[in-house]
């Protein structure tokens, strides 16, 4: 069982804190509302799948002391308490999603006593944490098929555990073939200006015993060139119905030089991160982040003050580039303008 | 006139502290051979021509209090002081291009007074300065030939007057253009591990009054495809016969980005970094360096004790992929085994 990065513990939310990896391993205990926000705002839980859950989680904690005993006054606290936590990460959609599932769930048990709505909501968060898994578990499975003894894969950010509840997303592909006893390994890019690749998918590779290179992103060419990778596995943030898809800043360059050099590129996300709304790539909008991400960011100041910087949060990466998006579903593949759409077909 | 890198001070050697860039503009005086020993080892002087030029002002330096009256004396110190210079970077082929040059030129004035020998060995590593700045003057007018207004110039790493003795090479080609009243920008890779187009490239340009944006490597890709550069401009470590151009860790990645979107790809590099002696990259040796460069770079530690790092210093571009070679005797275009040898004809 890999790392619980998110976990209800009774009475209070359990999580492990982002920000001191690598070199701490320290899990924070959840009481307030207030400190569920602080851990999402401050990325001490980060990961789309994983914020998700941890708005689901505060709500549980935001609501639990409601003293209302009519569906009104519940409403009204159940609605300032996902108000405050959406305010946490105005950018993050499966926050706003986890919240507004969390609002529909308790309005479809209103007439119920408040004691039962909380419990029904409760029930529910520990429901998306099993889902979570059980994609995750899906995915990997799926994404498995495509790894043989030998293969290493270059991985850009952290798609791993911490990334969700408890399994991840593109790097489980790596993970559950080496748990299927396949000799794979990852080459895993830093993933500058945060640094996600370092901090925490080397870290989570460690802890899995599964054989990590850390390079640099600047080094992926060469790695490729070398053939010292025999695919890129991603994960995604969005991706549109014509299978272009929005990523972590640099998935775009790895797409790239993978095509340059013959290497197969795969997407690896659940089917909550399709929006077949969304015709193409071109609709995603794209955050842009502060400087200082990119020259004050771990330590001394590296870059001169007042210095212009461009820090697109997140980059899109066009389906042609896509060799196979994997989801729980099973791996879709080109024309994704209909693969993808069968993947919600019953 | 740009920033003096290095400089001979009438009794000592003067250079910026590129440690302490960007924050910090020093100038040290270096009085001692182990001063300059240190300097070079520190990375307080780095850029292959900078480097060479330290070589032979650190001679200079260790030289001149020789009490030796007679050559055999006199070239036992000017041995000791030269193959100590050659510890302080023991990959950078132009400290030891620059040591040999010194030890050739007393040789060929060996039956000279020994005063007379340690004059022509000052006015050497002054001429040294000397022709640094005219080639470099010169590669920057051929390759602002390929600029006009409005251009966007993308350079990875420094290849400013900090590598060299004032002027710079790839870099010098955007200031040269702007000089002569072209409105050019700069687009500056931040160029991990070491930070050099964050730390000295950023600044070099807010000196230089050249407007410039700093991204990190990974962002290169989607600033190309937001056609928000024109052209890519780098500089070189050593360029085989066919072309092919071994220079720092990334540059593989930024031609191989540049091919896919259509945008010309250049070298700016003096003749001194040809060597027609290698008939291809693959005979360029690459240096590997420490893994602390990537998990413990610039304050706190970003990577998990024991991982593995793979951090080559250099790439190479193969030649298919450039579009010019722009020298102090002009632009060398594909076939490049017969332009770069044209080169050298008088």
């Amino acid at each position: 069982m890999p790392t619980e990065t998110i976990a209800w513990a009774g009475d209070h939310v359990r999580i492990i804190d982002q920000t001191l990896l690598p070199t701490e391993t320290k899990f924070l205990e959840l009481r307030t509302i207030e400190e569920v926000w602080e851990a999402i705002k401050m990325l001490r839980v980060r990961g789309a799948p994983a914020i998700g859950i941890a708005g689901a989680l505060g709500t549980i904690v935001g609501v639990k002391g409601s003293p209302a005993v009519t569906w009104s006054g519940f409403a009204e606290d159940l609605n300032t308490a996902t108000d405050y936590l959406a305010t946490s990460r105005p950018t993050a959609v499966n926050l706003f999603w986890a919240l507004d599932r969390m609002k529909r769930i308790a309005e479809s048990v209103k007439d119920q006593p408040v004691s039962a709505i909380k419990q029904r909501l409760l029930d529910e968060a520990v429901e998306m944490i099993e889902e979570d898994n059980r994609v995750c578990i899906a995915m990997g499975e799926h994404g498995a098929s495509l790894l043989k003894d030998g293969d290493s894969v270059l991985t850009h950010c952290n798609t791993g555990g911490l990334a969700t509840a408890s399994y991840g997303t593109a790097l489980n592909v790596a993970f559950t073939a080496h748990r299927l006893g396949r000799q794979v390994q990852v080459f895993a890019d830093e993933t500058r200006p945060l640094l996600q690749g370092a901090r925490l998918t080397a870290w989570e590779c460690m802890q899995e015993g599964v054989p990590c290179t850390l390079i640099c992103d600047s080094m992926a060419a060469v790695v490729m060139r070398e053939k010292k990778v025999t695919s890129v596995m991603v994960g995604a943030d969005r991706i549109a119905a014509n299978g272009d898809t929005a990523n972590k800043i640099g998935t775009y360059m790895c797409a790239v030089l993978a095509k340059e050099h013959g290497i197969p590129f795969y997407v690896v996300a659940p089917r909550s991160t399709i929006d077949l709304t969304l015709a193409g790539g071109d609709e995603i909008p794209i955050e842009e982040r502060g400087a200082e991400e990119i020259i004050a960011g771990f330590g001394r100041q590296t870059g001169p003050s007042g210095i212009r910087v461009y820090n697109p949060a997140f980059d899109v990466t066009p389906h042609r580039l896509i060799a196979g998006i994997v989801t729980e579903r099973g791996i879709a593949r080109s024309p994704y303008t209909e693969s993808l759409k069968a993947l919600f077909d019953e």
